[in-house]
């Protein structure tokens, strides 16, 4: 196995928020950034960010020890093809969030698959291009990798270790077992946020001013650029699809089962509900641990600069470490309520030091 | 019409997540509050956590101001008959997620509903029981108030002052129309949620291993409490139908045209995305403005004690309000990403001010 290093010298062709945020964390290595981006502007604000330089029109002069091709899972196939053509770096690979298609393209192009590793990191925001860009974006998560048979070790190496640079946890997977599982954990979610979302439109201002943070989580990805989405999603629309049809029976048979309105009707009702339990108790959490192993600790704050402030210092005295914070605010009024998740045994103390500081800490 | 005011005695009937919240706030302003619940452990918790104290056995020597029904919304009706034959109080309210089925349930067992105002605090959370309850679960949010036209100006006006007393806004919303809202914002997102987590229970871990945020917060209300949420879509069984059966459609349609391929089919596709777009966007945000009118500075941050306080410290001194904060945790490593939400304007000043003391700010 070829020796893992952080590549000296990177091509990023793609300046939207993957390919610039991959720049931004190479760049915070010192490695060398060359950028290229179809769309100029999208190009000219990635390097303004810092992300790297432009790369030259023409061939290089040498080739990079990488090429990240940072583009949509349509357009992965002919940007390798074009990429290998122009001799623009010894190893590629790719981010699209789809394996499957974009390697059975590369392989009917007759590309060389012995350079090519295809890559998945598992990262974004609900915004997108260079603007929305951030060098930490990739810090601990799953960086999926999908090497062919042909792959040499040398592509591997190098692609594992852009991964690593980037700060995240290499998971290598087969290309169709990848699919299958975005599909489920990422691409059908995102269907069925906007489908949630897409009977909001008619709603009337009464209706949604009852709105929760329930449908607000739900909703949250719903606002994601459309035009990314539909590429993601036909590159991947076969477990999509079956990922789309098992949700929507499901909903079907929950609404004809309410429509019944029999006690048995509700008890079918009542064990979809418990596998939805017991299939959100399956997510990883933070830290890679359970997310119930946090206790809460909510504090009313009011909200004006320097509270939070006293607030995290009282912690601090406590030698208490907040691992999570959520604020909720009241719409219209100065007064806001603080969650903050701490290790169990450590919530009894931060309440009683909050507290004692003439913090306001139910409980 | 009556003045409001804060009542001097409340029954709460039921010690729940809500009852005791709301007990908790009422004994924060004062108010002397008697509880009582079929359920003799939940009691007993709900007075150690200084709720109330414990409603005598029998009739009380005098009525109550007010009682505060917080049972399930098939109990509400003989709750209330029960209550008012023991002449409990001179005012009720209930506190359920659904309407219409409860009150004319209580008109078919004869209850008298000059002294009922039924009530939904539209605040919650995947936790239940008396040991989750806070008194400001319900600071800001709205509280739903469905007056019949047989209600009593002074049961109104008492109604409304246990909302206010509580913390949130009032909304006299006609109940079959809060039911049909509450289907679309709280209802049927919740059926749907557990319909995509229980699609997880058949995976494997490394699918699982990549989960993103998305899907966390998709996913993250079907962790509440089967039992509990059987009895509110039992109660609003049509208006969820109607909206899980539109919703099973357009996931069904989208499956169907993801399978056909054509660019067409994924026109019709992009539409579903776009119309999702378009109905978050008419969620109201937090403070009730626009949810994008923050700007969001990221800063990395090492996971230990007393690091938050210094940057909350520094956002003081730089006069920066942060209006929300998030964390996102690296899996396995000791660093973090603090989010933090700031009027646009203020972003670049609370960057520079960060920057200067040694964070790092992308961007």
């Amino acid at each position: 196995m070829a020796e893992e290093g952080i590549a000296r010298r990177v091509v990023v062709v793609g300046t939207g928020l993957i390919g610039t945020s991959i720049a931004l964390a190479l760049r915070e290595r010192g490695t060398e950034v060359l950028l290229t981006d179809r769309d100029a502007a999208a190009l000219r604000m990635a390097v303004e960010l810092g992300a790297g330089d432009a790369l030259p029109e023409g061939a290089t002069a040498e080739p990079a020890d990488l090429a990240v091709l940072a583009v949509p899972p349509a357009a992965v196939a002919v940007t390798l093809l074009d990429a290998q053509k122009r001799g623009l770096a010894t190893a590629y690979t790719d981010v699209a969030s789809v394996k499957a298609v974009p390697l059975a393209q590369a392989a009917e192009l007759g590309c060389d698959l012995t350079t090519f590793v295809a890559g998945h990191p598992l990262a974004g925001s609900e915004r997108s291009g260079p603007a929305a860009a951030r060098p930490d974006l990739f810090l601990g998560r799953p960086w999926a990798l999908c090497p062919t048979p042909d792959a040499a070790p040398e592509a591997v190496a190098t692609v594992t270790g852009l991964a690593r640079a980037c700060g995240a946890e290499p998971v290598v997977v087969e290309p169709g077992e990848h699919d299958r599982a975005v599909a489920l954990v990422s691409h059908a979610p995102h269907v069925v946020s906007a489908a949630v979302a897409a009977r909001l439109t008619g709603a009337d201002d009464v209706a949604l001013g009852l709105s929760g943070q329930g449908v607000r989580d739900v909703t949250r990805i719903a606002a994601s650029d459309p035009r990314l989405w539909i590429g993601i999603l036909s590159a991947n629309s076969e477990p999509v699809a079956d990922v789309l049809e098992a949700v929507a029976t499901d909903l079907a048979v929950a609404a004809s089962l309410l429509r019944d309105g029999s006690e048995e009707a509700a008890a079918h009702v009542a064990d979809l509900l418990l596998r939805g339990n017991a299939g959100r108790s399956r997510i990883p959490g933070k830290h890679g641990g359970d997310q119930s192993a946090y206790a809460v600790v909510p504090v009313v704050i009011p909200d004006r600069p320097g509270e939070l402030a006293m607030i995290f210092q009282a912690a601090g005295i406590a030698g208490v470490n907040i691992e999570d914070v959520t604020i909720e605010h009241s719409p219209g009024r100065p007064l806001g309520v603080l969650e903050l998740s701490v290790e169990p045994e450590a919530a009894e103390r931060l309440a009683a030091e909050l507290r004692a500081r003439g913090w306001s800490v139910p409980g």
